[in-house]
């Protein structure tokens, strides 16, 4: 008599709820447990900044699934339990209760969903106490708590999305911000050094302090930390934020003989399973390809998590899915001013060998004679053989998010930027111009290729 | 010794001038005229609604090239000038100037570009006066004028965006406004039924009357109309407008043997030129292949004018080039709601005889838990046995335009639904959903499809 099948899914938040919501569509009689280190599950990390910033009124507002949801789907959610081992050949991971007693979960299919953790560099000063970061509700809770305890002055370390926005949500918050980034412009991952400078001059219009190419040499204090020295230069504050960047969790999966890739995550092919049967792995901790390069990366973004844990989700329950590779589309807003990106910067095709024709157009929000117009300003990277649209970056007052989903749908289609200039788009005075900007940005790209 | 190139175009707004450019750009030399009947040329018909509405503050604000602009292009701009004739054999045009003396304009190329009108249907009384149309700035003018001295109320006699766009304006300066439609639903050229109807719940809770399957049928008054008749009701009002909708200009094309199609605009070839050699036709006059059906349409939209402008003036200037056709992509935005479409609606399709299946969906513009997020709607139309994604029609309190013009890049692309569900979104709490919404409705379409 067939048994019901055992999925075991450890991570609850995005990539995991995902994958155990996905397994369950696909098999209504399997016992699903997700097993979570925090006392929290599926919440929302990206809103922990806006939460900061007042805009959202509570951390508790950011959990995006409910106990009512796990119960509905019959999720068995097994929070405050850590797994501490996975055995592969017998099928079970071993958890530590919220009590401290031990058990083994035996599984026919496993999904790690382990994430990553903020990772601070090995800097002389490392081991003193008083830097925060900002990856979980109880990191926000203690950021919080320090602007609300009188904290004046912040510095933050790494000038990412999480830098960037944290940044802006304690200026918000009254606070006088300095962000300190070892490489010489704001926004590595995301942006080209010409599109990132845009973005850097309204944040310090706004009034952030912004110091590039200086590396963090010294945490500076006696227990805790009260400066920094960064390329020689000390910078005192109230309240010190690490922002340097995350790192896959991966210790678990690698003590259990799972393979890791060249990113250094979970090694995984296209149905998000590891190199072991029956073993998948998504979200942060997990590798996948980028369509444009076909090599893996770790791109560590929301939307690629739960896309990668849908996939492993219908697998893990007897389906068969296919995750269709990485373009890493990703926007933020910072003050007045939204900035996005998909497919390749022009920076990142250098390095892959890949030769490029960019264009780059400022143009208007709105027909240039409505008097709500704002600016923005398109750059496309284009595969110089293929004539194909490869990467596209964005900085507009308004209408910049579904501009970058338009250009990562022209490139996972592969879209040359011929077509692109005479693609159909729509109009109207007071939502966009009649030569809509990103078919501007292919003129004048072709205008380079003639 | 060769002759400078001579390009005549007749009419001078968005299609006229984007051919005009095109060919100064192939050829520096050519001797370059534009024939326009009205004394203002290039201006931005789609801007009328929003100077009636105050958002743009005058009429002259909608000029989007000054003389300057076509000094600069060295393009001969001849206002108050009509076209009377085209001699096809002798390659002529016949023109009579603002002073009443005929000339005889010879031509290498010709583009015509002589728009399309306001059409009022052969209903009793159509003789009288009083009642205006919203075509060109003196129509607009007309209009401000009545609001200014005093007119309450407003009929307004269709339902297409012209007709909506311009309700929504004189609501906006205090005007009741009455829309009177012979078709059972709003926007019948944009949106199906469905879609159509949140829309107008929309304008109704703002306090528009609208009558829908009201075929007007008399005009009421002695020699200026005081009321109308429509589906037996006498509807009274100090201020109507036709609003039936436009009709290709295409008497100098016919007069002058150069044929129409079966959409009565003039017929072209993929290059925009007529049946008569070096004979362009382009704009709201011309017909195009719609890229679904492949049949030829008359779509009367300004981007396609300008699209097609500038392929016919690249073609006019000695260049090769061709036109892709059509999806008529379309936005507007009336009150607080955008609404907009891309491709083939569901009834089209039917109409067509292409079997489709549907799926739609209700969403926010941003992550659930943000508090400005504004709810919207996707319909997606896939081809059956492709799977293809053949149109799409969004309502929503913002960013509608985008994913219009993300989802018309899918279709010319030819982007299967199941692509749609797999592809890479961008997200931010404050900018958008994690499941972007158009990725929602291809799983919709997907589970009908299973």
């Amino acid at each position: 008599m067939p048994m019901s099948r055992r999925v075991v899914v450890i991570g609850a938040n995005a990539a995991g709820v995902e994958a155990a919501s996905a397994a369950r569509k696909r098999d209504r009689a399997a016992e699903i447990t997700l097993v979570a280190q925090e006392n929290t599950a599926g919440y929302s990390r990206c809103g922990l900044p806006f939460v900061l910033g007042g805009q959202i009124p509570n951390f508790t507002d950011l959990i995006v699934y409910q106990p009512a949801y796990f119960q509905m789907l019959k999720l068995n959610l097994r929070l405050e339990t850590r797994a501490t081992a996975i055995n592969t050949k017998e099928k079970t991971v071993t958890v530590v209760t919220k009590e401290g007693s031990t058990e083994i979960l035996p599984y026919d299919s496993l999904v790690i969903s382990t994430g990553a953790d903020s990772f601070t560099p090995p800097i002389k000063g490392r081991e003193k106490s008083g830097v925060l970061s900002l990856r979980g509700i109880e990191d926000g809770e203690k950021i919080d708590a320090a602007v609300k305890t009188g904290a004046k002055t912040a510095v933050i370390m790494g000038a990412g999305l999480i830098g960037l926005e944290l940044g802006v949500a304690l200026m918000e918050r009254g606070l006088q911000v300095t962000i300190v980034e070892m490489l010489p412009q704001i926004l590595p991952q995301l942006l080209d050094a010409d599109m990132a400078k845009l973005v850097m001059e309204h944040l310090q219009e706004k009034g952030m302090r912004i110091l590039l190419s200086k590396p963090v040499e010294e945490f500076v204090g006696e227990d805790k930390v009260t400066a920094i020295m960064a390329a020689g230069e000390k910078i005192e504050a109230d309240l010190f934020i690490s922002a340097f960047g995350v790192r896959a969790n991966t210790k678990l999966a690698a003590d259990s003989g799972i393979p890791l890739g060249e990113t250094r995550a979970i090694k995984t092919n296209m149905r998000m399973e590891t190199d072991v049967k029956d073993v998948y792995a998504v979200g942060d901790c997990a590798e996948a390809p980028n369509i444009i390069t076909h090599r893996a990366t770790c791109a560590q973004l929301g939307t690629i998590a739960v896309r990668e844990g849908k996939v492993a989700g219908a697998n893990a329950g007897g389906d068969y899915s296919q995750f269709t590779g990485v373009l890493a589309s990703a926007v933020t807003r910072l003050f007045e001013v939204e900035a996005g990106a998909t497919g390749i910067s022009e920076t990142a095709a250098t390095r892959n060998r890949i030769e490029v024709i960019t264009g780059t157009i400022s143009s208007k929000t709105k027909a240039d004679y409505y008097p709500t117009a704002k600016p923005i300003k398109v750059k496309l990277i284009v595969e110089k053989e293929s004539q194909r649209i490869i990467g596209a970056q964005i900085i507009g007052g308004e209408e910049v998010t579904q501009r970058i989903n338009a250009l990562s749908f022209a490139i996972q289609k592969q879209m040359t930027v011929r077509e692109l200039a005479k693609a159909d788009t729509a109009y109207a005075p007071p939502l966009c111009e009649t030569w809509e900007p990103m078919v501007l940005a292919a003129e004048m790209v072709l205008m380079k290729l003639r």
